[in-house]
């Protein structure tokens, strides 16, 4: 690969300036200024379960101000959801969770719009509730959400199992390897353990929020606060009102934190702006954004192995059960994708069951690592586990067992980029693995800990892209991927501006807005470096294309001779001979003499083989996996439980890295949400109520919690993705699979005692401490 | 040609319920709401020509809400001006008329900079003023406006000939054919005039006004209120500010009518918001509109024919002085685009000489009709005064010299599309030409005019446009020409419609935002229809061939065997083997499998042949001449000199109508706009001072004066244009081309007195029949 000048190097990003003095907009800084705006509000259920026998509305409508009070008679009756349609906007007979969506006022203010909720009269006859995923899964469950779901509607999706165990199962997704009782029989060792994940919130600071209006010619406006403006958005919008996607149209500006976040706020707006024909914002509350905010599921995962009393992994057998609440959401493909977080080892013998189950708890839905965390809580304590009681060291039994370039994966895919050893290796090394933490004193006992980490991306989404190159040389950039933080539009802009040779800054971005941009899948499954990222090059190349056929003719050379730098366009033999960009156009117009302007155009869609609905095997599942590894170094008081993360280091490939900086921030980030979940966040759901909907009692990690200089260790084992924008691959969801288990194997060393059940809150410590409970 | 569904059909205009509803966004309603909004006024010169000695703000800056005060020192050293650099965007030591700007503020509210601007002392120096363009042509005349501008930088364009006879005179365009000596020598009748015109003001009802703003990335935005986005506006600032046009964007929504105003407070606002680094709205008053309106100059015309008693024009000479005032403008290009009215009829001999002259009148420019009207108002006067020499019907005198298909006319230019023989006819017959006018009564005298009319449409100025095909059929129309309230955006969707065979409101029109559409040179030249609907039809056709392409592989087809027809693709031999175009995508998502979208893209420019810098012959000079005819009946008061048009017929040639009831439209509005340059309108100026800037003192036409219902005539004379879209060509100009002389022709057959100066407002007529003066 020729010599990189932009690409690899940690340029400044593109929003800094904006963000640093604030003037970086959010949906909520949106102003238009229109008449006649209106606020949105929710009325919600109080009920976990309960049939609505009546809502009366009159005393709410009296209120002066209030525009227009829905309810569930009013709304479509199209229902949505992404793989069961299951649910309306406005719940129609049934609440199913405590924060259902049961009416939607629209009024001049927010303080009428509160006001009204509270005249709204509902009339609720109490239904059976279930909480539990493994008592919802039972074919006895008295509690059944959906009566009206068929098992087959209930399972779209061609690679989740049709054989569906009750009525509140939505999804089975198995996959098989060899056979698992074979290697069980074979096995010197068979160890067997369940663990379990609690609700997550993303927590991303901006609230879910939405503005909608009509556009003068009927067409239908909507900014929107979360990722994926195009399919999950614009798709879901245009399916719920029967609208073509050219007159609904998306748009953002910078967003807030993402995180997995889906779109919520958005239908509510868009269904009072089209009743009122006015302007609609709706915002959630922080306490909406935790109940309703499409949060982690919880899981329970049963997982057996088989091993070789030399370290040989023979057989693993593994059932997840995942909480995802009262509609089945994106649960289906959770479930279905979380298995991914097998092909980390070689197994030659497996068994994969997972289930989605509805329970009376708000629905869930993607949340960074899209289910691979809670796997890998399991898998990388078994690691651990595995190796104490072969006395072999925990790094050697994982290396022994790490998937390698070339080899076929438990899945059927031929491995490629597999830096998941060196990863290894640079944590293990970073942390001083072997020799012991110096910061044992008195009741605090120190320890260090290792976990290896998977993520992968999807297959067979599409993103798109489009370049123009002004005539003054500036290369403009249109893609519909998502800026929610992470930087994508430094990425992108890094990648037009290595292949045009220019400084980034003459890169101008266009993004957010689906009347401007071209289609992307979203900012989803780590996918945007890569898939976007290629897009863009492509489109990139494409315009350079066209550029050097017109510049060939008028420098009377070939398209092939030619080379592009800082605006011009000259013979690579000889670069004095040369034109500029202007000169490609028509004199004294700013466009050419045949296609109007200069603009490239492509899609970039990594196209998958499918999977075999029986075994879950296929050729090609994932677009590519990043790979990496984790070490703490923790301290744990005896006397309070509480476990404090001294040190943390991480170790990731993501290819060639575009900028160094912002892979360093993404693994800073990433360990900081992984200390968070392993230690504190827990949304804590009481009969479907949730107790800590808030930032005083839901406990996010501060600073203090988090290490920081040389105590928090950032890592690049980079190997190079062949089909990847300049090598690149992605990287933002894995730098958080593998903090728990690293942070839980650190306790372990610490004081022997190990902790199954997310977080590790002190309690649990203390509780295991003080029971004894020292297990291999 | 293929049976027309959509063009040539009266479809409702695509804005007609927003203009109806009052929904319709004009650059004065967009409120963004941004903080720190300032207001822009301008200090102008009280002086017609003065130096400036020195300028103290200082009381003015104290004024609190003040934000900033520029004046001539603070402006770039870049002076502007399309073909004579002569202008600053404030003065700089010499104020050159009564409205020159000195100074800007920016202020908290419009009350605080007008405040401002009284505190502003000037000190001026008088200097020597000259205000008649005959005089100011003279080598000796005492006020010499540019001292500092060579004659070379006066004469910028090649066509334009260099012997300037004085310091004021910055144009002189001439044109010759055959030997106008010989010509006059063999007539039997030569005939010599003088005709002149006054200052006529637009009188868009849209004040002057913009608003500008940095953005976030330092780029600058501007909303704009009139045409030309992309050349005349976006081209100026980039070259004033020395920004390239990445970082400049254009924008308008609807515009509250043109007629060839052109950009004024966008250089003022774009200025102030540089500066201050604030939005800053900038509105003309009425009166400003008036005074610094590049309004329409005025002209002595020396007009001799020379004829043979046979009624065969043998040669004609004139001389066109055109008073443009203190700065060039867009005069040199009026000066000699004027010359096209000549093209009208074949003379053998001729010779053109036209003067574009600096005066200390107001700084003037383009007007609907560009310099032909003027021009017209002397030809179309002098043809009846031959006819009438030489005892032959003015309308057959017409038609023996006028041009036909096909013919060489007097630039050289092969003829097409040649309406103007059916239009006199048409016209002729409308009025009854022939039969007395049974209207006289008493001190009323009736009596009937026609006249013809031509209109050039410019060449080398390109339209480009792109196309995108949604995945639900919707067309997207993305073009940089101008809605002005002519229908331009009706006009290209039915193009569009046409193409795609697809009802209008299945095309979507992106328009007013140089960052969202390509190039266009502008609104202008009555180049619209024919240029950007090229533009747009070749957009279409490229596109179509993209989704043919696509379509035949998955049809299992050849491209050239489909046609689509509502959003559906399908074989011509069998229409029930279709697909819709959202098959043409990805499964799933809304983009192609390459290429990211469907997107047509053309530039359309017609190019011209250049003229010969002597002769002024050239092969292609124009893209194409719309012709018409117009007859007026009127009545004179011969006890108060009043003239009220009866009746009034236009026929026009504009190739096939795309939209015919919007034709007429621009015959009715040209009528009105021609009667009120015939009868009422004039700026009056008195030592460069504008006496009636405003609606009271200058008097527009009223629905009284303007005929209506049976008494208006629209007539058509469809002859298609070869190269048109669908054989359409412009109109637009045309309408009022013919309206003055038609209606002093009718004067003269009233009352037999004939009145050169225009307007004809009762007192000339009154002093003419006083004096007797029945002139032939």
């Amino acid at each position: 690969m020729a010599k990189l000048s932009v690409v690899g190097k940690s340029v400044i990003r593109t929003d800094a300036l904006e963000k640093v003095t604030g003037t970086a907009k959010y949906t909520s800084d949106v102003d238009l200024h229109l008449p006649n705006l209106l606020y949105g509000k929710i009325l919600r259920s109080p009920y976990a379960h309960a049939r609505i026998l009546g809502i009366d509305i009159s005393q709410a409508a009296k209120l002066p101000g209030v525009e227009i009070i829905l309810t569930g008679k009013d709304v479509p009756s199209q229902r949505f959801g992404q793989y069961v349609a299951d649910q309306h906007i406005l719940t129609r007979e049934t609440v199913r969770f405590i924060g259902d969506a049961v009416a939607a006022v629209a009024a001049n203010t927010p303080e009428t719009a509160d006001e009204a909720l509270q005249l709204i009269k509902v009339e609720y006859q109490k239904l059976p509730a279930v909480f539990d995923a493994e008592e919802a899964l039972s074919p006895d469950c008295p509690a059944v959400l959906h009566p009206d779901l068929a098992s087959y509607e209930r399972s779209l999706l061609a690679y989740l199992g049709r054989d569906l165990p009750g009525p509140n199962v939505h999804t089975h997704h198995r996959f098989r390897r060899g056979n698992v009782d074979h290697g069980f029989q074979k096995a010197d060792l068979t160890v067997e353990n369940r663990f379990s994940t609690p609700r997550v919130a993303h927590c991303q600071l901006e609230p879910y929020n939405s503005f909608a209006y009509l556009e003068s010619d009927g067409s239908l406006t909507i900014w929107s606060s979360v990722h994926e403006l195009f399919g999950a958005t614009q798709g879901m919008i245009c399916k719920l009102f029967a609208l073509p996607p050219s007159k609904v149209r998306l748009r953002t500006h910078y967003i807030g934190g993402n995180f997995g976040a889906r779109p919520q706020a958005e239908k509510f707006a868009a269904f009072l702006a089209i009743k009122t024909g006015k302007p609609v914002r709706v915002t959630y509350s922080r306490e909406e954004c935790f109940i309703d905010g499409l949060n982690r599921f919880s899981t329970s995962i049963y997982i057996k192995d088989g091993v070789n009393s030399d370290g040989t992994l023979l057989a693993r057998q593994i059932k997840v059960i995942c909480n995802g609440g009262a509609y089945a959401s994106l649960t289906p493909l959770l479930a279905r994708n979380a298995s991914f977080a097998l092909s980390l080892y070689r197994i030659p013998n497996l068994k994969w069951d997972a289930y989605g189950v509805y329970t009376n708890e708000p629905c869930s839905g993607p949340f960074r690592g899209f289910a691979i965390p809670e796997v890998l809580w399991a898998i990388e304590q078994q690691m651990d586990i595995i190796a104490h009681k072969l006395e072999i060291d925990p790094v050697d039994f994982r290396k022994r067992n790490i998937v390698r370039e070339g080899e076929e994966n438990v899945r059927g895919e031929i491995t490629h980029s597999i830096g998941a050893q060196e990863c290894l290796d640079k944590a293990a090394e970073w942390i001083e693995w072997g020799k012991p933490s110096p910061a044992s004193s008195g009741h605090l006992k120190a320890g260090k800990g290792v976990a290896s980490g998977i993520k992968y991306s999807m297959t067979d989404a599409a993103s798109s892209a489009i370049v123009k190159v002004h005539c003054d040389g500036t290369v403009e950039v249109r893609h519909g991927a998502d800026e929610v933080g992470q930087g994508a539009n430094t990425i992108l802009a890094q990648i037009a501006a290595e292949e045009f040779s220019v400084p980034t800054h003459k890169v101008k971005l266009v993004w957010g807005d689906t009347a401007r941009t071209s289609y992307d899948f979203g900012s989803v499954s780590s996918r945007t470096t890569y898939s976007t990222g290629n897009a863009v090059l492509l489109a990139c190349q494409d315009v350079k294309r066209q550029m050097f056929k017109i510049a060939a003719t008028k420098l009377g050379a070939s398209p092939q001779d030619l080379e592009t730098r800082d605006g011009k366009i000259y013979l690579k033999q000889s670069p004095e001979t040369a034109i500029m960009v202007a000169d490609l156009c028509l004199p004294g117009a700013g466009c050419l003499a045949e296609g109007a302007e200069l603009l490239g155009r492509a899609t970039f869609v990594k196209p998958g083989s499918g999977e075999d609905p029986d075994t879950g095997q296929g050729k090609i599942l994932t677009s590519f996996y990043s790979y990496g590894a984790q070490a703490a170094e923790v301290t744990v008081d005896t006397e309070t439980g509480q476990v404090r993360v001294l040190r943390f280091g991480s170790s990731f490939d993501m290819g060639q890295p575009i900028n160094t900086k912002l892979c360093e921030g993404q693994m800073e980030g990433g360990a900081g949400m992984g200390i968070g979940t392993a230690l504190h966040e827990e949304l804590i759901i009481d009969k479907g109520q949730v107790l800590n909907p808030n930032f005083t009692d839901y406990r996010l990690p501060s600073t203090g919690d988090i290490p920081s200089g040389d105590n928090m260790g950032c890592m690049i084992a980079a190997v190079p993705q062949r089909d990847g924008p300049f090598g690149a691959k992605g990287l933002g969801e894995a730098t958080l699979v593998a903090t728990a288990p690293a942070i839980a194997n650190a306790v372990y060393n610490a004081v022997g005692v190990r902790i199954k059940d997310l977080p590790i809150t002190p309690e649990k410590v203390l509780n295991a401490l003080r029971e004894g409970r020292n297990e291999l």
